[in-house]
């Protein structure tokens, strides 16, 4: 039988590599770590909820995934090098055939990132994953949500969208038969957060934010903290071949990248002055990123399609709204 | 309609202290702190959920006030000083009747331990607050479970078993008309972390714990750590006029003192040379201690009761084993 110790014990103890920052991990009352010299903490917490933020009987190494990957991304958006993380894991019973695809895909990550789990607490209820990540920024830089300025430009990383088309896949079986719909349902669990781009724009981004919740509320989040406004041109917002096969109509296509959730990709702007040196900035990050529009200023915002205003109502994504 | 950024605002942001060394709180992808010099950052993660670690219909100041203290406790154990912490909350819904009572208990307790909270998330789902709280510890001291060694004196904070008692009273209410049935169920919710008294006893302590799963469970952690074994005088332990009026017999109270979980009180361990300056490091904190035993060689545990032994057998609290 196994108790909460030996959980702690069987699945999370001794399964990482030891950061040296990290005095003293599993097993005591408190973690025990230390910071550099010269750098501030960043540290985001996020929880997923079976039932609202995945179903029940999701693949446990997504799931795994996806709540790390959640979490690396809030660090990503701050240009934040990640070192540390907790965990709160609630379970409604010990089932090994979930806890080892959970705990071998979590630790595969984990360990990419070189992040190392410092600490937690396992308890028994509804299924739910509670992380806090712990990552360092320099002293005199972080990006955050506050410094957009009029004229500055607006980039996202990667391609909008998949997301949202994967988790129309999770809750209707019949779009299993659409083109490429296990490919989007696969993505909208297993993202890539955007560290290396992250930590290369803090010299030249004044403002990013990572793509959680949608990309039109999350850069309403940019507008609000930064007090400007903006206008984006759906013709330029990338869109996988993947998401446009599935939904076939570029005007779909365009609005589900506006709203979906859970991408994590990152949304930032750039001044004028430091366009030119984006890309040699990201160039050994490999990230594909998208101009899309413009920061304009304050109550302003605008959806236009190459100059065409569009007048498209979108929501973004909110979990007392509605659930998976 | 209350969505989750509202929530945030309205019940999260701008209630509390400022730290000087919280450069973002709440608002941005991550918070963004900065440890002192000389010293490393102690961290716990504690989750209560529903059903598990309080009854749903708990009055929900008791809930807030217990889910930060147990968290502090752990800190306390560690002889760490409080300075942020991040909230997971998980709600079914918007229910302000709760969340009012619920913020104003937390905000109270934080502010009172110089605590800020300084991120989160708020989902939806079944209740649940998970929290995570950070501390600092001198860089070249910590109270952990590793450092007992034989023939050192076992000490206890407080009086043990109240909170068992009103556990009970949480679960039968036909034990409420026992004398101080009301008392205990508040002290079952309502614990003092010992941070001050922590503090004190970095400089005397060998191995310190807090009283989570119960006494013996927990100096079982200390003795598993440290590689030594102890012997308990149960005679010695204190107990409440509450408590031996509630339970009537003293051998029962003793066996409660012994298994009571989520006392939050100090199991810690002093050397026999620094026994005489234990009461005057902690004469400024008001922190009762008692002497209830003494370590051990590894493999011995015994139970006696002025030298005459006994052969309870008795087992800790372990969630995997039983809920509320």
């Amino acid at each position: 039988m196994f108790g909460e110790f030996n959980l702690i014990d069987k699945y999370f103890s001794a399964r990482q590599t030891q950061r040296k920052d990290v005095h003293l991990a599993l097993g005591d009352d408190c973690a025990i770590v230390k910071a550099p010299e010269g750098v501030r903490i960043a540290i985001s917490t996020d929880t997923l909820v079976a039932g609202t933020h995945f179903l029940a009987d999701a693949n446990p190494a997504w799931v795994a995934h996806k709540a790390l990957a959640s979490n690396i991304s809030d660090l990503a958006a701050m240009g934040a090098t990640p070192a540390w993380v907790s965990m709160a894991l609630t379970l409604p019973s010990i089932d090994e055939a979930w806890l080892k695809p959970f705990c071998d895909a979590f630790f595969e990550l984990a360990n990419y990132y070189n992040i190392q789990l410092i600490g937690g607490d396992t308890t028994k209820g509804p299924l739910s994953i509670s992380l806090t990540v712990q990552g360092f920024v320099p002293d005199d830089r972080a990006l955050t949500r506050s410094g957009a300025k009029v004229g500055d430009w607006i980039y996202v990383t990667g391609e909008l969208g998949d997301s949202q088309a994967g988790l129309s896949v999770v809750l209707d079986a019949e779009k299993r038969h659409e083109p490429f719909a296990l490919e989007l349902e696969k993505r909208h669990y297993i993202s890539h957060p955007r560290v290396l781009a992250g930590q290369a724009l803090l010299n030249v981004a004044s403002s990013a934010i990572d793509i959680s919740d949608g990309l039109i509320s999350d850069l309403k989040h940019i507008l609000n903290r930064s007090q400007v406004g903006a206008s984006i041109d759906t013709s330029l917002l990338p869109i996988s071949k993947e998401l446009m096969q599935f939904l076939g109509d570029i005007s779909d296509a365009q609005k589900c990248a506006l709203t979906s959730g859970e991408e994590y990709e990152l949304c930032f702007t750039v001044p004028e002055q430091n366009k030119g040196s984006l890309e040699s900035v990201l160039a050994h990050t490999g990230t594909k990123v998208t101009c899309i529009g413009q920061i304009r200023p304050h109550g302003t915002f605008e959806l236009h399609n190459k100059g065409k205003k569009l007048n498209w109502s979108l929501e973004g994504y909110d979990h007392f709204k509605a659930g998976v």
